[in-house]
C-alpha cells in the first residue's frame, strides 16, 4: 500500500496553450484553480481561465472587461495610454495600481479577466477542455471576472460558488447546475471582501455549513470563518474558525481549499495557507463529523508545497492552490492550480493524511 | 407649520459626566451613538458608553478589555509600558497602532471599550441613564467592545444590532429583547468588516431587508449594501446599494444611520456620510415602499451637519452620527452622537425631508 503523496507524472494536465482564447486579440494568461466533481462516468473540472489583451502599441495598455450589450454579456477592452497615465504602476502582473496619496497602492483595475470553462475526463488525467466559455461573468456584479470556483454536489444538484469580482470588491456568488450545460445564478452569498468559500456537501444537524475567508480592512487578518445556512442562499451564525499563525508557512493568509469530504474519522478539509512572501501551500483539517466547527487536528507542516518546476515557474510562482478533490478508494486526488497558470493533480493516500494529522 | 430643522435647545441631552463609570478606575470617554425606540409611554435610548482606564503612571498605558471569569464577563485592564513598547504610536485617541514594516499602521488595540446602557425618558428630552451596564460585551467575540446599536421593533420584539469588535475585526451581531431587562444573543449576522447595519422594521414582499456597510481590504470603498433575510439571522442576496461619491461631504465613507421608517412617499432612511477628513454629516434616502433597494431620491446636500460647539468639540470632533429616530406626528426626532461623546437630538419636519429630497 502506498502511503506517500505523489504529484502525478502527467503534470501539468492542462496549460495555457490548451486554451482557445475567448475572442481574437485575447491572450490566455492561465488555466488554473478549478472546481472538481464526478459527473456520471466523467470527472469534471470547472476551470478558471484568465485572459489579458494583446497590445501592439507599447504605449497602450489594454485591459479586458466584461461589458453589457443590451443585457447580454460580451467581452470588452479598456485602452489606457501609459503616456496619459504616468501615475499608474504597470509592474504587478496581477493588478494595475496607483498611489493613493498616502503611500498606499490603490487598485485601479485587474490586468486579466477570468471566466469558467468545463474540462471533462474519463481517467482523471487526460482532459478535454471546452473551446468556449461555459459561464461568462455578469457585466454588473462581475465585470472584473469570476475566479476560483468550488463545486459542491448536494443530491443531484451541483452548487458552484466562486469569487465575483467588481470594483466594489471581491465577493462570493453561487450558481447551480444539474448538467454543466445550463446554469442558474443564485446571487451573492458573502459580501466583499470574502473568498475561498467551501460549502460542505450535506446538512449537518439540520444546517449547511461553509468555510469562508473575509478580509477585514481596519484590523483583523485573512482568517477562515465558518457559517451556517438553511437554504445555501442566506448565511449566518458566523464564527471565527482558524487564523493565520506564527507558523512560517501560514503566517500570511489562510483560506478554504477543496470542498470537505467525510471519512471514518470525521470531515477532512484541505485548505491553503500562504506565508508573507505569498508562497502558497496546502494543509489539512480534521473536523468533528457532527460539529464541523470543532477542529480535532490539523497538519503542522505543509501537506503539499510548491517544488516542481511547473509550480515554481509561471504567472505567479510558488503557488499550489486547490478548489476541489475526489476521495475514492482510499485515495484523495487533489486537483490544483500551479503557479496560477496550470492545472495539476496530486494523489494523497488518506492514510498519509491521517498520519500527517497525527490521528 | 415649521419646515426647518431644529437642533433642540436642551442639547446635549446626555454627556460623559452623567455616566457612572462601570468600575473604579475607569474614565468615561463618551456616551454617544444610540439606538432609539418607543417602549410604551417611554422613549428608550440604548447608549454606547465608551470607557478607558485612568493611569497614574505616565509610563503605563492602560487598555480596558472584556475578559472572562469562569465564563462570566468582567472588565479587565491590560498594562502596556511605553518604555517597553517604543514601537507603538500613542497619538490617536481611538486606537493604539504600530508600524507593520511596510509603512502601514497596524491596529494593536482600541484605546477604549464600549458597552450599552439604557436611558429612559417620558418627554424625549430629559433622560434617566442607567448607572450600570445593560449589556456587557461577550469576552470572546466582543472583547474589544460593542458599538453603535440600532433597535428595530418587529411586532413585540426589539432587535438590537451592533458592531461586535474583537481582534478578528468589526462584525455585526444581533440581540433581542422584549423588555430591555433580559436580552438574548442571536450570534453574528454579518462577517467582518461590516458595520452600520439597519434592519427594516417589517417584511417587504416576504423578506426582511437590511442595509450594511462592508469595508473590503484589497479594493472597493466603504459603501452601503442591501441584503435579504427570512429569519433575521441568515442573510443573503447581497447587492451594492449606494457608494461614496465625488460629493465633497460623502467622498470618504457612507453607511446606514437611523432605522428606516415608512411614510406616504416610501421608506425614508437617514444615513451618514463622511468626507476624507472624517467630517460626518447626515443625509436621507427615499426608497420604494415595495422594493427598498430602489433609490427614488436622495439629498444632494447634507441634511444635518456639525456646526454647534457640542459637535465641533469633543472626543472626535466634527461628527454627527445617528443610530435611530422617532417619526411621530409629522416630525422626525433624530437622536445622534455628537463629536463621539454626547447624545443630542435634532427635529426635522418630514416636509423638510421631502423638500430636501425634491419630492
Amino acid at each position: 500500500m502506498q502511503y506517500s503523496i505523489k504529484k502525478i507524472v502527467e503534470n501539468p494536465l492542462i496549460v495555457t496553450t490548451d486554451v482557445v482564447p475567448s475572442i481574437p486579440g485575447f491572450r490566455v494568461d492561465g488555466v488554473f484553480n478549478c472546481g472538481v466533481t464526478r459527473y456520471g462516468s466523467e470527472i469534471i473540472l470547472l476551470c478558471r481561465v484568465a485572459e489579458s489583451v494583446i497590445s501592439d502599441d507599447p504605449d497602450v495598455y489594454k485591459i479586458p472587461i466584461m461589458a453589457s450589450d443590451n443585457g447580454n454579456s460580451r467581452f470588452g477592452v479598456t485602452n489606457i495610454r501609459r503616456s496619459e497615465h504616468p501615475e499608474y504602476n504597470y509592474d504587478d502582473s496581477r493588478v494595475l495600481t496607483k498611489d493613493d496619496g498616502n503611500g498606499l497602492k490603490k487598485v485601479v483595475s485587474l490586468t486579466s479577466l477570468s471566466h469558467f470553462r468545463v474540462a471533462r475526463s474519463i481517467d482523471g488525467v487526460k482532459f478535454e477542455l471546452g473551446t468556449r466559455p461555459a459561464i461568462l461573468p455578469d457585466p454588473e456584479t462581475e465585470c472584473w471576472g469570476m475566479e476560483d470556483p468550488r463545486i459542491t454536489k448536494i443530491e443531484n444538484t451541483y452548487y458552484i460558488n466562486y469569487t465575483a469580482v467588481s470594483p466594489n470588491g471581491a465577493a462570493t456568488a453561487l450558481i447551480k447546475t444539474m448538467d454543466f450545460i445550463s446554469y442558474e445564478r443564485l446571487g451573492l452569498i458573502f459580501l466583499p471582501e470574502n473568498k475561498d468559500v467551501c460549502i460542505f456537501p450535506k446538512k449537518i444537524g439540520g444546517k449547511y455549513y461553509a468555510f469562508n475567508r473575509p478580509v477585514p480592512n481596519a484590523f483583523g487578518t485573512p482568517d477562515i470563518w465558518i457559517s451556517e445556512s438553511e437554504d445555501l442562499l442566506h448565511w449566518g451564525m458566523h464564527r471565527h474558525f482558524y487564523g493565520v499563525s506564527d507558523n512560517g508557512w501560514e503566517n500570511g493568509r489562510v483560506g478554504g481549499g477543496a470542498v470537505p469530504f467525510l471519512t471514518e474519522k470525521g470531515w477532512i478539509a484541505i485548505y491553503h495557507a500562504a506565508d508573507t512572501n505569498n508562497r502558497y501551500c496546502l494543509g489539512a483539517f480534521l473536523l468533528s463529523e457532527n460539529n464541523p466547527d470543532i477542529l480535532i487536528a490539523k497538519t503542522k507542516k505543509p501537506l503539499v508545497e510548491p517544488g516542481e518546476i511547473y509550480e515554481t515557474q509561471g504567472f505567479f510562482p510558488q503557488v499550489v492552490f486547490t478548489g476541489g478533490c475526489l476521495y475514492e478508494n482510499g485515495l484523495v486526488k487533489v486537483y490544483y492550480g500551479a503557479a496560477d497558470d496550470k492545472i495539476c493533480r496530486v494523489d494523497i493516500p488518506i492514510e498519509h493524511i491521517y498520519r500527517s494529522l497525527g490521528v
